[in-house]
């Protein structure tokens, strides 16, 4: 196994590669972070030198285009778009043609921002199956009957695993290992697989399932931390180095599978970062991605 | 891989192999549970057919001898005791002495009380080592180092791995892999493994793992159900039938790695099965486990 340290991108003096995922600021909504326009976010992110940003549709609306146009002329990238609906579960819609025109308008927005990753969270298991293998096959054969319209729209579907407290409800697919399954049988170019700190930083077969996906199935790597006394599953994330992640480690082997892309933060946390000013928020992500991730 | 119905025991007709963990009743505690005192759970289960409890180190005190007594006295079996100390990260006790004592007064309480088995609930990352192989590796020393005296005592120590949102505080160990490999590097006959539905519901390689770790290193199979809506990691477990776990699929498993002891009810339950009257939720127990387990 490669040593935690060769090889890796040397970020202390160049975070290009630092992306935000504008989660990380309370999704700009009201009541959650400073309400910051997509404009001011963009701004406060180039300004800062990031290199991307990832959206989430509902901070985008209508204005998908204009915002793709904003980015660019701003030199930044969109790296994502959050998310496709849920495709099983009980938070599923529970018409299977609901979900395929939902599905499909998240891709056409992301065609729309030139964004080159919609992220997919797949849904907990189906209710009443009791089966986690039976809504994985589900989930495959969904994603397999969008994946060519997507390939079309330039968009990559990234399957992201999430962390198994998630099973039951948002996410049947829990491990780096289950979805590199999932894209075998699905076995298309458009799909491929997101990694996020948070869902697996505990995992130590990440590796070995990182080098069998290879880089062109890795779609992306967030960040953030685990703190040891999370309080809330789902808004109680850390920002990197305040937590038990590996961060160094869980990135030389996301790179050592081959992965050269962006870095984006993606930082849930309602009783904390969510509170602060966003500007300060930004700026300490420049700082510990420099220094820790 | 062996079918979910292949050669499973038939527990619809014959409940003998279920076993209580007085953590279903709310460990018996005033303000948990209805407060039975220890003869009161084994006469309540003794009369239902249960065929071995697994107690916890507050409920037996200084009577472990006389418990475990009563327990024979009645066609009982003491399955387990709950547990040793945190062995490392921030929940351990400081003094490594103070660890490596309470570690052998609980061994020394199992083998009073005539238990075949003592749970290890080992401990999350260690503190700003940001080092889940590192933690591991120190837990690893210490069940090393208290083998010999456990086995001298009859006493099997049962690594438990945890789920995975326990891994920055109760358990840097989260997967059977993670625990057949534990067991591999401390290699000692003493030292094996404990399954339990919550904590491993949601792994596709269970079955593999169980193959590997084989009989002698599973020592006991916890059931509960994950409910898709849990509410609170610790606190909220759901009666088996009530979640989404495949509840015959993973005794399959379990039991093809040749496994045949004692199924032990294990729910941590505050809003709802603590708040029911035990005789109910015994009575229920044997319901489900010949029903849907």
């Amino acid at each position: 196994m490669m040593g935690p340290d060769v090889k890796l991108r040397d970020f202390s003096q160049d975070h290009r590669a630092l992306a935000l995922n504008t989660a990380t600021l309370g999704h700009n909504l009201e009541g959650h972070g400073a309400g910051w326009s997509p404009e001011q976010v963009i701004d406060a992110c180039a300004e800062r030198g990031f290199g991307a940003i990832a959206w989430w549709r509902r901070e985008i609306g209508e204005r998908a285009i204009e915002i793709g146009e904003r980015m660019r002329s701003t030199g930044l990238e969109v790296c994502g778009l959050c998310r496709s609906p849920f495709l099983v579960g009980p938070l599923a819609p529970v018409e299977r043609q609901v979900i395929m025109d939902d599905f499909k308008a998240s891709i056409d927005m992301a065609q729309a921002l030139g964004s080159s990753c919609l992220t997919l969270v797949v849904g907990g298991v189906i209710e009443n199956s009791h089966s986690q293998r039976e809504s994985l096959n589900e989930v495959a054969q969904i994603v397999a009957e969008m994946a060519p319209y997507s390939y079309k729209a330039g968009v990559k579907l990234a399957l992201e695993p999430l962390n198994p407290v998630y099973g039951g409800n948002r996410s049947c697919l829990v491990t780096v290992r289950d979805a590199v399954d999932l894209c075998d049988q699905i076995d298309h170019p458009a799909v491929a697989i997101a990694i996020d700190v948070y869902h697996v930083w505990w995992d130590l077969l990440l590796g070995e399932s990182l080098l069998e996906a290879g880089a062109d199935r890795i779609a992306g790597y967030h960040l953030c931390d685990w703190l040891a006394d999370t309080t809330d599953v789902l808004l109680d994330r850390g920002m990197m180095g305040d937590g038990v992640a590996d961060l160094k480690h869980l990135r030389a082997q996301v790179e050592a599978a081959g992965y050269d892309g962006y870095c984006e933060v993606e930082i849930f946390s309602a009783n904390n970062w969510w509170k602060r000013d966003p500007a300060e928020v930004l700026d300490i992500c420049v700082e510990r991605f420099r220094s820790v991730c």
